[in-house]
């Protein structure tokens, strides 16, 4: 047998504790930013029918999919590569039975048979976020929000990402402003889509091709390619984009409630953001790190249409997914993963770390009293070295990061121990009876004071 | 397309909010009680290379087996039915470097391509707990206390759950005592793990075929099928078995670790637990419900050969797993999954539901006020219809089970919300600026009330 068996899959990850801190350092604040919100939690099964993902994506993205089929073989099945079928699937199911909105929110694991490189694996956890039954501007917003909701609440800031804007709707006006046919505009979208991944003459050529001129071509390439401040003033916007105001009035209403939740200074319209083909019917973003190192941290928008498409009610929605990878990549190079020590900062940290002097009264209590403390809900660890040295022990003690070591000493026959706060160091007898509620109590005041 | 590519792949599930807020839930009792207990988290593939699975478990497993090969196909993989492999795995490459003992845990999805039956499904979730490097009683009472702490936690007692205990050292010794030869010990080992699912005829008559005489199987019979309970004295546990108490060691020295955490009542022993066939070499212990209506709860024991099958460094381990499908079965039955209303009762609750009552400044104050107290950490909703009627809308705060309305009125004008208690159904004015501060100060009285 090859060494290889003894690894992780090439583009799968091995989380040890403190990689796994950072994962849950992540999903906690997806999580609480989803909650907060009102959005709900649900879950979906890790493989689907595969043609669950042609419906939507097309034969083309087979390649893309591990699918296997069972020995016996009643169906092929695919590892999901991403979560929208499977949330318009269950939408589909109860979307008339259940009260609208429909607000979901899931953070599940996801899979593509793709080349691993740089910002993307094979397997990688995607926040989704989902907001169905409702359309308009302020859907929208409400959805860009709780995205910039988590990376605040991650430690990033305004200058540290960008959500750059664009809305199908402005785009088709200013692609048909420049004189492409309407049923150019696919092609053209197509274009627009892929223009960051050609060089500007090839570019120019297939622009041509869909029947615009050197100057429109240049037109094109400027409202693609220079992103403008939300904050700025309706009129300049349409300006910039050469476009008259009332022809974009979506991507302003936008705007305008961005604006009023006072997100613009996060905010930016990118028009040369699409974000493939026939899915989207509105608004789509992205949010890319300020300095554009990484690929994009999410992408979304609204997609009208495909609940329908499996065999749901008509429902407008919109959402947008947020991958593991590129954002750890950017936070991790901002000292916000953990910092220096990465992860293993964020690991949970004990309330108690419970030392036993060496007594027998004291030996026969320790196991009891770790069993108690952490049935009244603390987190309490104890050695399990031969040593009864208390000093090296209390060195272990702050190697795991305990706030507090309780070392049990002759005083156990009297029922005291005594309490040493790892922090400050003081120590102060506590009577045993009390221990619980003391470390209680202290938990709740570092609580209290973050 | 056929309609069942809109349905979840068989043996697999969706989880509708309520159904995930159940599933949160069982997740929290265990992550908190591995947590406080010392535990520390890690995850891994969900899929593996096949051959992983057949080192431990042999090529007689690949039919159980999701497996797949990408075209152009460097490897076969293998979706993951258990967790095991992959910790032995982390534990070889790493193992070494680690200060021991190593304390893991993971709460990952696993799947199996069985035939999906009650308590069985072809993708669930498996708690599993691992104390590596640590030998004795000691660490197999820990590990086990885990798994009581946390469904102590989820409301079950002793009455509900048991914790069967057998030793591979107390059931051999039973089986030589019994005649039968060093060499045809595996072989009994395999007919006791068969015991319970095949006819006493067929027991008998096999067990004859392994050199036992009828009153031979009798005693057998009787070892394995009458369960003792573990705060018997260890001279009475030996007469029951008839053995020697001088036999029975480690069985009795992991009862007196038990009886001294004051876990004696939550189990028994029963030599009947065998738990397959060569993998575990010590302990080994099953948790069943009471009444014995389900399949096991959980299952575990101590494995000290396996870290080195996977080329790491000889070390002891012990350690369970725990799924997801039985345990709901059993919280359910007895209504703490939810009670009555199932998951529903489970689902986060807002601190608050914002109205606005219709006047213009409240319909401009009322979108950044859902959003500023969404940044200062409160689960805030508002309502997505057009009707301004308070008391319709108050009722939909009811329905989302807010704690608390906030109404935006005239008085938003001079600053001032009306917040409206839903438990009690008080009403007091509070300045828009203290409207954070004052619902913080809520949440924290009913945490502490808790």
């Amino acid at each position: 047998m090859s060494d290889h068996v003894f690894q992780a899959p090439k583009g799968t990850r091995d989380f040890f504790p403190p990689e796994t801190a950072a994962r849950r350092h992540i999903e906690a604040a997806w999580r609480s930013a989803s909650i907060d919100s009102g959005f709900e939690e649900i879950e979906g099964p890790t493989f689907e029918h595969l043609e669950l993902y042609t419906v939507k994506s097309g034969e083309g993205i087979v390649n893309e999919l591990f699918s296997f089929t069972r020995a016996g073989g009643e169906s092929t099945y695919a590892l999901r590569p991403e979560f929208t079928p499977t949330l318009a699937r269950m939408a589909a199911a109860r979307g008339s039975q259940l009260p609208q909105p429909i607000k979901w929110f899931t953070i599940p694991n996801m899979f593509r048979a793709e080349r691993p490189q740089r910002g993307r694996l094979r397997e990688f956890v995607q926040w989704n976020v989902d907001l169905l039954g409702a359309g308009g501007p302020e859907a929208d917003a409400e959805v860009i929000s709780v995205a910039l909701l988590s990376l605040e609440r991650l430690g990033l800031t305004a200058r540290d990402v960008q959500v750059r804007l664009s809305h199908r709707e402005a785009v088709a006006t200013l692609l048909r402003s420049l004189g492409v046919a309407p049923d150019s505009l696919p092609k053209a979208f197509e274009l627009l889509d892929r223009r960051a991944k050609m060089p500007p003459a090839e570019f120019a050529k297939r622009a041509g091709e869909l029947g615009l001129a050197a100057d429109e071509v240049a037109r094109l390439d400027a409202a693609a390619g220079r992103p403008i401040a939300l904050a700025e003033t309706p009129d300049r916007i349409a300006a910039a984009l050469s476009l008259p105001e009332g022809e974009l009035a979506s991507l302003l209403a936008l705007r305008e409630r961005l604006v009023a939740l006072g997100l613009a200074e996060w905010c930016v319209i990118d028009l040369g953001i699409v974000r493939g083909l026939a899915y989207y019917t509105g608004t789509v973003f992205e949010i890319h790190d300020a300095g554009q190192a990484e690929r994009a941290i999410a992408g979304g928008g609204r997609y009208d249409t495909l609940v329908g498409l499996f065999g749901g009610p008509a429902m407008p929605a919109c959402g947008f997914g947020m991958g593991d990878v590129v954002l750890s990549l950017v936070l991790a190079e901002k000292g916000l993963l953990g910092g220096k020590d990465g992860g293993a900062a964020l690991l949970p940290r004990p309330d108690a770390f419970l030392i036993s002097a060496g007594d027998p009264a004291a030996e026969a209590a320790l196991p009891r009293l770790v069993g108690e403390l952490r049935r009244a809900g603390l987190h309490v660890r104890h050695p399990y070295k031969a040593t009864r040295n208390v000093g090296k022990l209390l060195g272990d003690a702050a190697k795991c990061r305990a706030h507090a070591a309780v070392i049990l000493g002759a005083e156990v026959a009297e029922g005291i121990a005594a309490v040493k706060d790892l922090a400050s160091g003081e120590q102060a007898p506590v009577p045993i009876a009390e221990l619980a509620a003391t470390l209680r109590a202290r938990r709740a005041a570092r609580e209290a004071a973050r």
